[in-house]
């Protein structure tokens, strides 16, 4: 039987053929081959990884499942942007429209919060009205008018990709880098991008938390892409903290508007302005990095790319309100201040668990048909390295009942370590550029 | 939920709590963990092992999972033998009703043939009648009136262990020295047997070919022993050409019978007396190496044991005239000389190919539920080490048709190496005895 036989040779390392993965997984995808083979083999590609020829297989099975968007015909280039998923991360929700307004075409397909993450979709989501459910006909005329539409992943993008997903998530084998790999780069192919800017996450509330491990994952998708005529650049980034101030659905697009309204706080602008400018570049709309963070700073100051979120919201079903008062969004009934519990300085923070004190909270899912509260979540203006004084205000808990945010409370003093003596310097925000031509430390 | 955690654990290394595998193991049972989920945790257990507590958790869940005979009622000490696979190894035949006739009680559970190897069950069916499947009240019945009874593994012995072997053989995880030992040494230790003698095979022929896996193969499962307080021995014994000259179901019973009267070949009696010597020692039956091999030997030339096994024969319904005419048996239709190509040295025989060349014949299985052919096989006198002829006979094949014969002379012609020079020495037939006190090389 092949699926045996498959599974004994990746288990053993040896590099399978091409045809004998291809019928493997064809045969996973027509169902004669069943989820425990499937298992074993995914758990042995976690400990024996997979060559280069054999991720190629892989990445354009998965491709080729489902429908691959044919974008040709649209004037301008195709870029995306991708975050290997962190907590407080609402960039795209700036990035999209403002990497519109500036000539990019932005075919954005974003996913749904899973574990202690948020996800885009859920976060548009939280807008009232707002449909991320578009079909395949309505993103791309909108992609067309206004040059940027945000959908989440529909059954006919990869289906292969959501089926071994799923399994992968309820058998402990979804951080295995070259199957992160494929499962994120075939839905990209197939979104039909020309290019794509990763933000590739490290430290503790990364998926990989590792910098070895997150400069492997960028170069394994950086291949992936060349092999498929795509230039990829990928930017390693800090989630040792939440990045920005808000983590929680609507809360988030509220600090997105903000950040539109170039009003947000520093470090989500810093690191939009840093995409933004990579995908400026990669479509040929500004010749170097200087110029594109003048263009891009200019259109968030001036309020293009604001007004073109408006456009977007409105075109997709939102209230367009939200733009000029967040207040339309759904606000959650019970607030709690967050506390230091002693003087000191805060020391580190441990980002996963301010992500599953989220999803306790009912911002995030557990099983991904559970449903989430869009009000709940955080504001947190304090980051490591500052000093503070014992009962001095860090945040804000936002919950729908008080014993949901006495919880929070409890784990958010749990997260946020405070000590006598200063702890190691943060990470820095962008620490490296990684594409094709090979690794650029930005800092340490 | 638990099943993750579990696997997740497991894969990254850690030891698991006793708890939380024995609520993993008892849902698998209970149908709540899915088959993809043992599945992926099998193969991390494959790569990172079990801890000596995990598999004693693994091993109890085992065991309890079905009936535990309880033979404490029963006089003398009961002492069973059991291999890890084979070609050739008809020694099970020979060796339950000598150390029965000698005083020890034999509660001999034995199974099928899978793969390359040939099962007992297997061999008895071929005599005429012959029934293994017992009820567990005729077994017991049996063993206190012969002091052996011979059967195959029921529904009610083990069946946890019965279902994760059936998974394992289809992901590629039956070859892990834990698992195999916790399979074996939970079946054997829900026979209800007071101490055990184990044959370890290494050599090509064997599942796990080189010495170091074999003895660690031993110590594994005489550490199971020894945590539920039975004495397990160890012999490392030779599997890198087949055992005596017959390999086939009916075959092997004709050369069982022949070793029962002190005619059969010298490798078979040799194996036979020494791990008998070693069941008289467990049992109490005698006092040292020394006089159990006399007395073993004593009763294999005198006819006691041949006696014994009519005996065995007749209470379990086969035709007791197999042992005084084994044509008796049932007989191939056709016959071919399976001759030497060339002249040469007999530098080494691919056991393995030989074994898989029985099974195309029909003498075994490839599937759990194909049929197998009782006449069918091989008779081959030729050992590694001999200096040969072109044409000169080496053995016969017994075969239902001439197609079926062509095809395996073909296959031992490629599977006995004939070289111009003498190959390196055979392995020594046992080469080391392992106990709880450590182990010890009686060759090289």
């Amino acid at each position: 039987m092949i699926a045996y036989e498959v599974i004994r040779r990746k288990r053993d390392g040896l590099e399978l053929e091409p045809a004998e993965l291809a019928e493997l997984l064809a045969g996973y995808a027509a169902g004669t081959v069943p989820d425990y083979q499937m298992a074993a083999f995914l758990m042995a590609v976690y400990f024996q990884g997979l060559s280069p020829r054999e991720l190629a297989v892989l990445v354009e099975r998965m491709l080729r499942s489902g429908e691959v968007l044919d974008l040709t015909g649209l004037e301008g280039r195709k870029v995306d942007k991708h975050s290997t998923g962190g907590v407080g991360d609402k960039v795209s929700l700036v990035l999209a429209p403002l990497a519109a307004v500036l000539g990019v075409r932005v075919p954005m397909i974003s996913g749904r919060g899973l574990g202690h993450t948020g996800g885009t979709a859920d976060k548009l989501e939280s807008i009232p009205g707002f449909r991320t459910a578009l079909t395949l006909g309505e993103f791309r005329e909108q992609l067309e008018r206004l040059g940027c539409a945000l959908i989440t992943q529909t059954e006919e993008i990869a289906p292969l990709d959501r089926r071994l997903y799923a399994l992968r998530d309820v058998t402990a084998t979804v951080d295995s880098i070259p199957l992160i790999a494929a499962s994120i780069m075939s839905k990209k192919l197939a979104e039909g991008i020309d290019a794509l800017v990763l933000d590739v996450k490290r430290g503790g509330g990364a998926f990989l938390p590792e910098l070895e491990r997150s400069l492997e994952l960028a170069q394994t998708m950086i291949g992936i892409g060349r092999a498929h005529g795509r230039e990829v650049v990928a930017y390693i980034t800090a989630m040792d903290r939440p990045l920005g101030h808000a983590i929680g659905n609507a809360l988030e697009v509220e600090e997105a508007v903000l950040t539109l309204r170039g009003e947000g706080p520093a470090d989500v602008r810093e690191l939009t302005l840093a995409l933004c400018g990579e995908m400026l570049r990669l479509a040929g709309v500004a010749a170097d990095a200087a110029e594109a963070r003048r263009m891009a700073s200019a259109a968030l100051d001036d309020g293009r790319a604001l007004d073109r979120m408006q456009q977007i919201v409105e075109a997709q079903g939102g209230n367009p309100a939200v733009l000029d008062d967040p207040a339309v969004l759904p606000q959650a009934p019970v607030r709690r201040v967050f506390e230091a519990g002693r003087a000191g300085y805060l020391v580190a923070v441990d980002t996963r668990a301010v992500g599953r004190a989220a999803v306790a909270l009912g911002a995030g899912r557990t099983t991904l048909d559970a449903a989430i509260d869009p009000a709940v979540g955080f504001h947190i203006t304090a980051k490591p390295g500052i000093r503070v004084e014992a009962g001095e205000p860090l945040g804000t808990v936002y919950a729908r009942d008080v014993a949901g945010a006495e919880a929070a409370l409890a784990m958010l003093a749990a997260a946020y370590r405070i000590e006598d003596e200063p702890g190691p310097a943060p990470l820095p925000l962008i620490s490296h550029r990684v594409s094709a031509d090979g690794g650029e430390p930005l800092a340490d």
